[in-house]
C-alpha cells in the first residue's frame, strides 16, 4: 500500500513511533514522537532535535535566498530547543549540493552560522555531499536544559491561561504573498510578513525568561500553526482549550497583507504555520509574572484563551459563536 | 563559480570548515572537519556524527533492498563512533519519502533499528517528511567515550605498526559486481562481497577491545578505502606510511570475485572503499596485545605496514618496487 493510501505522513510517523523507536527509560526521558529528545546527563539534560528540508518539497529557491534558507534551517531547530526551555549549543549540518554557485553555498552557511551565533550556538560538524536532485539540508541541533527548567507540552491543567508571544499569522501571509506575487513583489507588498516567513526568530530568550519564573505549566513552539499545535498540546496534557478570536495577536502588517490577499487576518492568525512563537500555559495568577519576564526580552505576550477539562479545542468569535479552529499547515 | 570549477566537494568542505565552523575550545574538543565531533561532558565525552544519503546519488534502489538501506545508513554512522573508541547510544533518523510502499518504509526502519540494536544503540527521534525527489536519509548518531579511551587519527608515530581488521576490498568488489551484474546475479557471483557492501558491520566491539588495551596510538574507520584514509591518518599525525602489498588481508571470496571482475585482488584491497574495518597504529611491541584483544571479539587483525617519518604514503610490492597507493573511492 502506498503512503498516500495508508493515511499519509502522519500515519507513517505513528507506525514508526510505535514499532521502531526506543522506549522512554534509563537516560532517555523523551524519545521518538516528540519535537525533541531529552537525554539525562545528570544535572542537565541534552536536547536533540533534527529537521530535514528538501528543495521543491519544503522550499523553492525562486521565492527564497540562499542566506535566508540557511538562517531558517538553523532557526527552526533552535526553536525546538527553545520550546523545551533549553539553550542551543551545537548544530550539525548535512547538506546535499547540486553543482551550484560556490557563492550560494557560502550564503547558505553564512545564514546557518549567523542564526547559530545569534542564539548562542555554533556549527560543530556535518556532512557535505553531492546531490543530483537539488539542495537537501538536514540540521541536527543540540541544546542543554537544567532539570528544573524543562518545559514540556504535557503539563497544561484545566483553568490555565493560554499565552502566545508576539503576533501570529504573519508568516502564513508572507508565504501566501510569495506564492502569489514572487519574491520581489511580495517584499514590496509586505516586507514584514515576508521576513517573518523567510527569517523566523526562534524565541530562545523569551522561553528562558518564561521558564525561569518557575510558573510555566506547558510550553511548545508554534511551528505548524495554532490550530494544529494547540490541539497537540491539549492531547499531550489530556485537556481542551477555548481560544478567543478577538484576543489573537494580529499585527498591523497582517491587516494590510490580508487585505492584499483578500483573506481574514484572524483566520490567518488562528491557522498560522511557521510562526515560531511560543505557546505557553500557566496559572492565571502567574500570568503577569510570565508576561513581565517575556517583555524583559523585548517581545510581547498575551492571553488568548483558557485550558478546559473537556478535550475539545474551539475558537470563540466576538459574536459568541464557537467553532473548530481554522485549518492550519499541512505536510505531504 | 560552480562547485565543479572550484575544485569539487573537497574544496567546498575546506571552505566551510575554514569560515563557518566553531573553533575547538571550551567543551568542544573536536569540531567540524573530523569524522565526528567531541563534546566534553565531564568524565565522558559525547561523540556526534552525521551522514546524508540521497537516492540516485549515494544509493540506487535497483541494486539495493529497503532493509539493507536502513541497516547501512545506521551502520556507517555507528562505525564513526567505533572509530573514536566510543559506544553508540542514540540515533536520530531524518527521512524524506516519495509516495512509496509503506512496507518499504517499514523495512528501512527495521534495518535501521536492527543495526542500532546490534551495537547497543536505539532510535530516539528524527523527522519524517515528504520528498518529491526520491528517498533521502540523514542519520545523526550519538555515542559516549570515556576520556582515557578516546581514539583519534592524529596519534600515529614513526615506527608504529599499522594494523587493519579482517579483510579489505570485499565491499568494493561487491559494488562492482552489483553495477556490472545487478542485484540477483551479483549475489550469485559473490554473496559474501555483496553482503559486505550492502550490510557492513561496524567494528564497535573490536574498537572497544583495542582501546581498552591502552596501546592504540591512532585509529580511524576505513570508509573511503585504505588508499584514501591512510593518507588522512598520516596527514593528521604528520607522518607517512609504507604498506606491504603482500600483507594486505584479502579474503578467498575477493579472489573469486576479482577473477569474475577481471581485476587484481590486491589492488581492490588497497583501493577499497566502504570497508568499515579499523585502521590502527600502535607500538610494534604492543601489537600482540592489540591483536589478542581484537581476536577476542571474533574478528581478525594483522600488521600491513609501518609508520615512517617521511610524509609519503607508499605501497611496497613483493618485487621490492614501491609506488603510490591505487586510487580509492571518489565522491562527487
Amino acid at each position: 500500500m502506498k503512503i498516500s493510501d495508508f493515511g499519509g505522513e502522519n500515519a507513517v510517523i505513528r507506525l514508526i513511533q510505535k514499532n521502531y523507536g526506543a522506549p522512554v527509560g534509563g537516560d532517555l526521558k523523551l524519545g521518538i514522537g516528540d519535537d525533541a529528545a531529552l537525554i539525562d546527563l545528570g544535572e542537565r539534560l541534552l536536547i536533540v532535535t533534527t529537521d530535514l528540508l528538501v528543495e521543491n518539497t519544503h522550499f523553492r529557491m525562486e521565492i527564497n535566498e540562499p542566506y535566508l534558507l540557511g538562517w531558517k534551517s538553523a532557526a527552526v531547530n533552535i526553536s525546538d530547543i527553545a520550546a523545551m526551555g533549553g539553550e542551543p549549543t551545537y548544530s550539525f549540518v548535512s547538506i546535499g549540493l547540486p553543482d551550484v554557485d560556490v557563492e550560494s553555498v557560502e550564503f547558505i552557511y553564512q545564514g546557518l552560522a549567523d542564526a547559530n551565533f545569534a542564539f548562542g550556538s555554533a556549527i560543530a560538524g556535518g556532512d557535505t555531499v553531492g546531490s543530483s536532485v537539488g539542495i537537501v539540508i538536514n540540521v541536527t541541533q543540540l541544546g542543554l536544559v537544567e532539570r528544573e527548567m524543562i518545559a514540556r507540552r504535557d503539563g497544561a491543567r484545566p483553568g490555565d491561561a493560554i499565552l502566545v508571544t508576539n503576533t501570529l499569522g504573519d508568516s502564513l501571509a508572507g508565504l501566501q504573498l510569495l506564492l502569489k506575487l514572487g519574491l520581489a513583489d511580495a517584499r514590496r507588498a509586505s516586507e514584514f510578513c515576508v521576513e517573518r516567513h523567510l527569517k523566523p526568530e526562534p524565541r530562545v530568550f523569551e522561553a528562558r525568561a518564561a521558564v525561569k519564573t518557575g510558573k510555566v505549566h506547558a510550553m511548545m513552539d508554534l511551528s505548524d500553526g495554532l490550530s494544529s499545535d494547540l490541539p497537540r498540546l491539549c492531547a499531550a496534557s489530556g485537556v481542551g482549550a477555548r481560544v478567543s478570536a478577538s484576543e489573537l495577536p494580529v499585527s498591523q502588517d497582517l491587516h494590510i497583507a490580508a487585505a492584499r490577499l483578500d483573506a481574514d487576518p484572524v483566520t490567518l492568525a488562528a491557522a498560522g504555520g511557521e510562526d515560531y512563537e511560543l505557546l505557553i500555559t500557566s496559572n492565571p495568577a502567574d500570568v503577569p509574572a510570565v508576561i513581565d519576564a517575556i517583555e524583559s526580552t523585548g517581545s510581547t505576550a498575551r492571553v488568548i484563551g483558557e485550558i478546559i477539562e473537556d478535550t475539545s479545542v474551539t475558537l470563540v468569535y466576538p459574536s459568541g459563536t464557537e467553532g473548530p479552529m481554522p485549518q492550519g499547515w499541512q505536510h505531504f
